[in-house]
């Protein structure tokens, strides 16, 4: 039986405690969250105690914290959380930072602790479908990404100034699908040109970021990737990528709320995709936290790594350059 | 609270057992089942007893019984279930012999207790869309409608022997997906026609039944409804509707378990639907449960009442009287 | 060089005319029709001239006669060219009546000329692809058929009062599809239940037809068939069909105008089905004609005999019959 | 009437030449070839003479000629028919060299005689009609676009060595395309980023050109542009483009031979895209031949001017530069 106390009662904690909860072998038994409020409602939803970090870390019968707060405290808690020898899972990023991520890697190396980061997309059953297909050479050898990745809107002015930018907070995930899928057999990033624009919302431009990115990279070996991205779809939350490979293609599609098709005199209409990324990976939260517990019973390793949380944190790094400067990144 | 008993710790009882006890409120407090074994792996899962019809019907502490027992079972426990005062979920069908399901109905009436059936396409998420926008009036007024309903594959003759046929074991839910959406405003059949044939497997032919059906029923209104049947398709589980209004058609296609499209040589290719009946309508089951308990909560009535099971038994016995006897049934 | 006079320059007329003129090896030489300033526009058109039945039969010099006016003239046309040793091409139907067409029928085989019966829908790309592939055994044995079947609105009175009515008229075109798929293999017709209603439009009923029909067909072996149809489809023209064998299915999809997809915050939109018949076919009127002349070439077989117009006709008749009647027709 | 001598009898010359002979009012007169054989071939299946560039520009009786010859007799022809007052429609490219390109473009406002080049996409009807709901207005104000554009196989080696390069050579048409769609209100393209690689063979390395590139441009209002090319998909063809606007996305597909979609164990498969650049854009050929000779008799302007293929050259070259020098290009 393992003991887990969450750090974040809000959006995403609540998610991640409710998929906690429901695992056989496995108790929630802390929530700690700045708001007390909320931190007393959540624990009280699953039967837990309200907690703080000191008290957390000091409890030698909690085995496992997981880290859904906000992103600036991703790196304390990681880094005290590795000293206290507690097992580790953190949502995405390590830290806006590479060097306090970097030194959350080494913390976590040094204590010896399991640590996995949160990129749920490698748990959507359809992403992890292609990534199978491609592992067993159905499409021949990978060649070319081209990922879609768009936001049914921009988040409030209060959250981008704090956000760490686009390409570190929206473009993250894209980074991890490429390395995920792109770079499965060690292959790495070479040569990376970004651009951006402001073409939803001036207030965007007003803080110095962007809402619409391009990004290509090219690795090692040649392949190519494609990423586009907005803040502001009209027409909802799109994430979709096309892998081409030597033999063929793998298409990953959107999921939607209902299979249901309306012919009319104006045409055949379909479902939007899922609302958004609490709808579209409902089940890849699922299955990434059951693949945590899953991984420390068994030993075995992590799908996602907080080494991986390191290097797509440099992707994105590298792209603001890019993106800011006009010119390539060589990687 | 609400105190649930559950019959039946087979694969449909586990299937309403574990959403019994995800829902607020309610706690799954005994489970019975001739096989004591698996009553016991059950009642352990859930944290519930073992119990016997007997000490479940003497427990005024037990409010609800699930009965999703062995289907020459449902009778008799409604029966009792009802003298015993408690509020029934009962799967279908109710009772193979229509008599004897009218009985149970006015043993349900006669005790007031509440009691529901299992329909459970109804709270298919694609399905119940259908439904809410011709409700909405979104294609005008129903006219027609074509229910495509196949199995993956044929149950084994021991089944096959004690299941009433193909039309009171399989195509039961089929008509009630007919009246629940051909008849929402009152309609109801008045004329079918039914036709079979044996194309798979000759055993089937051997206990005088059949595997392939084709059914039309033409309502008073004068709509009409197709049904085709299979008991064996190649491709596994396929669950769709067309309904075809003055204004326009909704079109019910199956879910699929990943939306992966492989491009190559040979064409482009999607997933099979989902396996089978557990698997499509895994939501279904979920939020079949969940709107029993509101409804419970709340005194709204159910969705399917037993008058519902009833009433697609009849339109069973006329099938598969039209089908031996090859003349249409009025009704 | 084939020589070619066509009877009619209506709609239909004038599609096969335009297909005439552009096929090698053929040329289009006399055009007749009642209306004499049609015959003389397309006549004018592809640089042919304006003729009569007597002057076009009493020709040496035409080889081919194209039928393409009115229903009630088919007979009496075939019938004449086949005694003038004119090779023939006809459109459905042959006459609407049985007797009348069997009379056909054995004058053309008393004259010995070569005469096919336009059911244009065996030449559509997507219909014929699903017949290939069902001679290639890609789904093993043919099981079952459903047809649908629907127009974008129904003609007007004074057509439908001559059409013979819904199943003379509109289904003649599904039952031969019926035969061509389902009876490739020499099975035929059994058993035939039929129902109809009125549910567009009272004026219908007061001619004596429907507009709705449901018809389920089994065949010798068992096979099932069924076919929905309605004379007006709000969204359009609607023509699919759905073959299940024991290893597979074939589904045939609506042909669109294009392949776009309007993604917006109502859902996704694609292309209503082509407009109709004309559009929809305009590929297999096309290959329907080219396919007759390299018959005439070749000596092959047509793959739409006069027997098959006269046996589709039949299949019409006791639909009729049995829509009528309430009661199912054994064949 | 109009007298067309067509230049080139290859695989594109003879498809223009069947659209124009097709054409009403339009005569397909001369075919000029440096192969004699071929232009006698073409010459006598249209009715028409074998001519030589010299009778051509000489005769006065004709009005019209169509440039299908290979590419580096263009600019030449060009030339040449200005000088002589033909009215000129000719395959993309204008000429391999921009300088020549707008000499071209000089010599035929010189001139003022008509001249449209074939970018033959624009009248495809699905993209075709993707630009009219643009224009409409049905999805906002554009601000990305995304194209994907891949051949099924390269062409051989000596093709590819007097090609340009993959970007002036295959990319010509999607830079066309990028401005056809995302500067249709006068924007242009300001910032441009190209990268290559090879993957497919390494022949094409040995030969200096790419195989498998990616581009991005940015235009003046900030619009981004994403274009991915193989010259080789192991699906075969691929012609898509996405376009995201204010207010939705339009998504263009690819066409197939076919509707049908066959069910099976293994899944749900579908067609692969046409073939190649003749079956896909089969329609957008005629129309576009249609569309040049409907503007000489309007007077209306072409859909795509000799500036247009000067502009697209202008943007393969910097891509070209900027793939060679790992920079973007700024224009």
């Amino acid at each position: 039986m393992k003991n887990v106390a969450i750090f974040g009662a809000g959006r995403i904690g609540r998610i991640h405690a409710s998929n906690i909860a429901a695992l056989p072998g496995v108790t929630l038994a802390r929530v700690c969250d700045p708001m007390g409020g909320a931190a007393a409602e959540l624990a009280a939803l699953h039967g837990a105690q309200v907690g703080t970090p000191e008290s957390v870390f000091a409890d030698r019968s909690i085995d496992v914290v997981a880290i859904a707060s906000s992103t600036d405290s991703h790196s304390d808690l990681i880094t005290r959380a590795a000293a206290a020898g507690k097992q580790i899972f953190c949502e995405k990023p390590v830290d806006l930072s590479v060097p306090r991520a970097q030194a959350c890697a080494d913390a976590v190396a040094a204590a010896g602790v399991a640590c996995m980061i949160g990129f749920q997309r490698r748990f959507d059953p359809t992403f992890n479908e292609a990534r199978q297909r491609m592992d067993r050479g159905d499409i021949g050898t990978p060649e070319m990404l081209v990922i879609t990745s768009r936001d049914p809107g921009a988040p409030p002015p209060e959250y981008i100034k704090v956000s760490g930018g686009i390409f570190r907070d929206m473009l993250i995930h894209d980074f991890d699908v490429f390395r995920w899928i792109l770079c499965a057999d060690g292959d790495e990033a070479q040569w990376l040109s970004a651009t951006g624009a402001v073409l939803t919302d001036p207030a965007i431009a007003a803080l110095g970021d962007f809402d619409s990115t391009a990004v290509t990279i090219r690795t090692r070996k040649g392949r190519l990737c494609q990423i586009n991205t907005t803040r502001r779809a009209a027409y909802g939350y799109d994430q979709r990528f096309e892998l081409l490979g030597s033999r063929g293609m793998l298409q990953c599609g959107n999921h939607t709320p209902t299979e249901v098709r309306q012919w009319d005199a104006s045409g055949i209409h379909a479902d939007k995709p899922e609302h958004f990324f609490l709808q579209r990976y409902a089940a890849a939260y699922r299955l990434e936290i059951a693949h945590f517990f899953e991984c420390l019973q068994s030993g075995a390793a992590f799908r996602t790594s907080i080494a991986d949380g390191v290097r797509a944190q440099q992707l994105a790094d590298a792209a603001d350059r890019s993106a800011r400067s006009g010119a390539p990144v060589s990687l």
